[in-house]
C-alpha cells in the first residue's frame, strides 16, 4: 500500500523530485494556454471574456491592484505596465492594508484583484468593499467557480493548472501574462499606442513560451550559486524598475523555503541606509535587464562590490559588459523591456528552489505556510 | 590642542555622548518650532507661506509624493494624511524609481518633494522631471537657501535645526509635522473636512511637543530591550495602517546604525511568506497603536509569538491587554490616531540608538553612509 501511494505521488510529480520543481517547468505550457484564444489576427482581444464596452472601458480614470503576498508582486508589475500602456494612473496595494485604510474609490475606479486561489481573505474582502464603493471589479484568477471567480464583476483566468507548492511559480508568470493581455487590449481601446506597437508588443508575449524553455534547459549555473548561497543566513536583492518588483518576487521566493533572511531594495535606495548592512563576502542578487536604468544600476553592483558583496548579475544575453563587475552572471533571452519579468523571474525560482533542496529543507511544504491564506 | 577640541565637541553636542541622541531629544522643539507662526485661531493657516490660491489649491486632483529613505518614509504617513484629509489621491514614490518611470503628470498633479538637506541628488531631478512636465512643486525641507528651497514653486520649511547625525531623527518627525499642516490646510481649502474636526485636529497637533516630553523623560525598558537585541543578527517589525510606515523607518533606522539586518512588515503580509523565518527567540517589535485595527494586530502578534518570537509590543497608555500577549510592553501618549506616528517613532529611535551603543558602534557616523546623498 505504502508502494502504491509513493507510485501515485511520483506520478503526479511527472519524474519531478518535487511540485515546485514541476511547476516552475510547466511554465512554457502554463503561459501558452493563458495566451491561447485571446489574440486574434495580430492583436489581443479580449472581447469575448470582458463584458464592458469601450465606452465603459475609457470611463476608468484611476485603476487599483489588489492583492497578497506573490500576486501582489504581479500587481507591481501590473502598475507600470497599464500606466506605460494605458496611461491610466495606477495604484497599487497589499489586500490587508487596502480593506482597512479607506481608499479613495469612485464609479470611474477599477479595482484589479489578484488571487491563485480565488480564495484569499484578504483580497475578498477587498473586492466586496469595493463593489460595495461603487467601483468595477476585474479578477485574476487561476481557479474556475473560486470565489473570486463568482464574485468580480469581470474575470480573466489564468490558465496555469493546478499549483500543489506552497511557493507560487507558474500562477504568477501567468497573473503577469493575464495582466499583460489586460494592458494591451486596454491600450487597444483606448487608442493609447498605435497598433504597430500593439502588434509588436503582442508579437513579443507570443514568444515568451519558446524562450521560458530556452532558459529552463540548462540550469547548471544557478545551481552553482544556490550551493553557495545555502551556507548564508542573510542575503540581499537588488534593482531598478520592473527589475525592482521581479527581485521582490525572487526575495518572498527564497524566503519561503529557504529560510534565509533575504530582502530586496530599489538599487537607488542603497544609499539612503541598507548599504550599512553590506559586509564582506555578503551575496548581493543583481537584476540589470532594465536598459533605461543599466548604468545606473552598474553603478549601484560597483557600490556594493567596493564593500565585498559576492554579486550574481542577471542581464540580457548578449550583454557582455556586467560580467566586468560582478562574481557571477547569468543571463535571460532578450524580450521588449516591458515583459522582461516573465522571464527574469524563472532564475530566481531556480534559485530559491535549489537553495531549499541544497539545505534539505522541506521544499513544497515549509514551515509555518499555507498555500492559500483562506483566513485573515 | 586635543582638550580643546574635545570640549567644543562635547559642547556642540550640548552634553549627550552622540548627536543623535542630542537630536532625538530637541524633538519637542523642532516641533514646536515647526508649528509655530502656522497656526491662527485654532486652525492651519499657510496662506503666508504657500502662494497658491484657494482657486489653484482645488484643482489638483492628484498628489504625488516623492523622497530618498527616511524623508520617503514620512511621504508614506502624507499618503494617509492627505488621502484622510482632503480625499485627493495619492502616490508615493522612492524618487531614484519616480525619475525613471515615465510617471503620469498633469498640469492638475502636485508633485510634494522631501529632502532635509535639499540636496538629494535623486529627488531633486525629480523636481525638475516634474516642473518639466507641467506640475507644481512643493517642497519641504529643512535648510534655507537649499536647492529644493531654490526651485521648487512652493515650499514649506521644517525647523528641525541642524541634523549632524547620518540617521536622521528629528527631521524625520518635523516632516511630519509639515504634512499634516499641509494636510490640514488643504482640508480647510477644500471643505473636506468640518471646522470642528479640523480644530480639534490642530488641538491635537499642539499638544505633541509636551507628549513627546513627556515620552522622552524615562528610556529604561527601551534601553533594557535594546540590550537584548543587541545579541541579534536579524529581527523583524510589523504593523498595520500608519503603524506599518512607521515600523519600515524603525526598522531602517535600526539597520543604519546597528547592522542588525531588520525588515517591516505589513502584518497581513507575514502569512504570505515572513512567517517562514519566524523561528524561537527572533526579536519582533510589533506596533499596535490604530484601534480600528487594534484586533488584526493582535491576531498577526499571537501568530509570531507561537513560533517562539520574543515580542516588544508599542502600543498607547492605558491599553492592558496588549501586555497578555507579547514578552514586553512600552507605551505612547494617545493622541488622534493619524498624529499617533510623531509619537511612535521615538521609542523606535530610542531603540536604535541604544542597541547600537549597545554593539559599540560608531553611531553617528555609520559605515558605508553619507549624511546627505547629493550624487545619485
Amino acid at each position: 500500500l505504502m508502494h502504491v501511494t509513493w507510485d501515485a505521488a511520483t506520478a503526479e510529480k511527472g519524474g519531478y523530485e518535487h511540485f515546485m520543481l514541476k511547476e516552475i517547468h510547466e511554465q512554457p505550457k502554463a503561459i501558452r494556454d493563458t495566451l491561447a484564444g485571446r489574440i486574434k489576427d495580430g492583436l489581443v482581444d479580449l472581447s469575448q471574456e470582458i463584458s464592458l464596452s469601450a465606452e465603459e472601458l475609457k470611463r476608468f480614470d484611476k485603476i487599483h491592484f489588489v492583492a497578497c503576498g506573490t500576486a501582489y508582486h504581479a500587481g507591481l508589475i501590473g502598475k507600470s505596465v497599464v500606466e506605460k500602456l494605458a496611461r491610466i494612473p495606477v495604484e497599487v496595494d497589499v489586500a490587508s492594508e487596502y480593506r482597512y485604510r479607506d481608499p479613495i474609490i469612485t464609479p470611474s475606479t477599477l479595482v484589479v484583484v489578484v488571487s491563485q486561489s480565488g480564495e484569499t481573505a484578504d483580497t475578498l474582502a477587498a473586492l466586496r468593499e469595493a463593489q460595495k464603493a461603487g467601483a468595477q471589479v476585474l479578477g485574476i484568477t487561476n481557479v474556475v467557480g473560486s470565489s473570486v471567480a463568482r464574485e468580480a464583476d469581470e474575470v480573466l483566468m489564468t490558465w496555469a493548472g493546478p499549483e500543489i507548492a506552497v511557493a507560487s511559480t507558474k500562477a504568477y508568470t501567468t497573473q503577469l501574462i493575464a495582466i499583460y493581455l489586460f494592458g494591451l487590449y486596454l491600450a487597444r481601446i483606448l487608442e493609447t499606442r498605435s497598433e504597430s506597437e500593439l502588434a509588436e508588443a503582442t508579437e513579443a508575449l507570443l514568444k515568451l513560451p519558446k524562450q521560458a524553455e530556452t532558459l529552463l534547459e540548462d540550469p547548471s549555473a544557478i545551481r552553482r550559486f544556490a550551493g553557495d548561497i545555502a551556507q548564508h543566513e542573510d542575503l540581499f536583492f537588488i534593482g531598478r524598475g520592473l527589475d525592482h518588483a521581479v527581485v521582490m518576487e525572487g526575495s518572498l521566493k527564497l524566503k519561503e523555503i529557504s529560510y534565509i533572511h533575504s530582502d530586496a531594495y530599489a538599487a537607488g535606495e542603497l544609499k539612503h541606509g541598507t548599504l550599512a548592512l553590506i559586509e564582506e563576502g555578503i551575496p548581493v542578487i543583481a537584476l540589470a535587464t532594465q536598459k533605461a536604468v543599466y548604468d545606473k544600476m552598474v553603478s549601484n553592483i560597483i557600490e556594493v562590490k567596493a564593500r565585498g558583496a559576492h554579486v550574481l548579475g542577471l542581464g540580457l544575453e548578449g550583454d557582455d559588459e556586467l560580467g566586468k563587475s560582478v562574481d557571477e552572471v547569468i543571463t535571460i533571452p532578450e524580450t521588449l523591456p516591458l515583459l522582461t519579468p516573465v522571464l527574469s523571474v524563472i532564475p530566481l525560482q531556480l534559485l530559491a528552489y535549489y537553495t531549499s533542496t541544497a539545505r534539505g529543507l522541506n521544499v513544497d511544504k515549509p514551515r509555518n505556510l499555507a498555500k492559500s491564506v483562506t483566513v485573515e
